[in-house]
């Protein structure tokens, strides 16, 4: 089975896709299984972090901002934008797709675990994520 | 088939589980599929790294403590210890899934290839890991 | 399903294998499913990443070259050359596996995905990337 999600994001920073994801898992009807989220962008990506307290997201997104900063002179592809290039590799520093096994009908996700769609460009966008179930 | 593993970690470092994820593909009695390791934590992760030569594994703890050092005055996610936001930071850069092809019945790993849970905190940690065989 | 490709890489950078992969997925005969990608190496990675402008690729091996650079005077693993550890945490900090869905025949990747061996080693290597399709 396979769904695809429409994410709306508001610029940079993870968005909570949780209970979406967990949602095609209960109408999948699979009980033993597998799920995988793949992200269909290059300047947008997946993470799976701490859902409890917001501080830990947002020093996630301070230290990568910091990390990969816009503006790196050494950049080239520019033509969209300073928060372009710092995009693609922050895509490529986190994830595209994560697959998570499914237990008794529910993602198997720790206590803590939230899944997040993870943007990485300044202004709002629509992303497409699709939802992989298996046995 | 899902099984899941608690790993005893002792503190920060590679803790390797190859044979025992190996272990739950042969007792599923999978000969061609796919196995997918999924680990509960957001503080800990997975990576597969050279399972020959101990020094990549020092020289890759190494780096990453400098890389994403504990201590960094722009945290504010410090509840938990200088030792926590670091861990999610390094989660967040290596893998929380992987998923490995089954051959012949066995994990169709590299001759180098080892199958790690990189625990990122200073503590000996209970780590749950949930191993998924499909076909 | 599963089936090995070998693939010729001419040493650092991006090396295109969609078309191959989705030529696997073809030849399986999935209408919906999900396709694996596994590369069975500790010194060379995957990505998916942008296929339409080469500046893109090209800034992003830019990066992870000042980032992670050789010559380090930290390392010890150096046996194999100044390009050797380095290669370990490159490859550590992008994907060993990728799992894309299959809808309609054909992988769900976004316009402008492509999929990549990402060759850390300078010299020229063959590298062994085993596909899986399941449904």
């Amino acid at each position: 089975m396979v769904v695809e999600l429409t994410v709306r994001t508001r610029g940079k920073g993870l968005h909570e896709i949780t209970e979406r994801v967990e949602s095609v898992v209960r109408s999948s009807g699979c009980d033993v299984g597998l799920c995988t989220v793949f992200i269909r962008h290059t300047s947008a990506s997946l993470t799976i972090q701490e859902n409890a307290d917001p501080s830990a997201r947002h020093d996630l997104e301070q230290w990568i901002e910091r990390f990969v900063p816009e503006g790196d002179p050494a950049f080239t592809h520019t033509a969209e934008g300073p928060d372009d290039m710092p995009s693609h590799i922050r895509s490529a520093l986190t994830a595209v797709s994560l697959s998570i096994p499914v237990m008794g009908g529910r993602l198997a996700l720790g206590t803590w675990q939230g899944i997040y769609v993870w943007e990485h460009r300044r202004s709002a966008h629509t992303r497409r994520v699709v939802v992989h179930v298996g046995w």
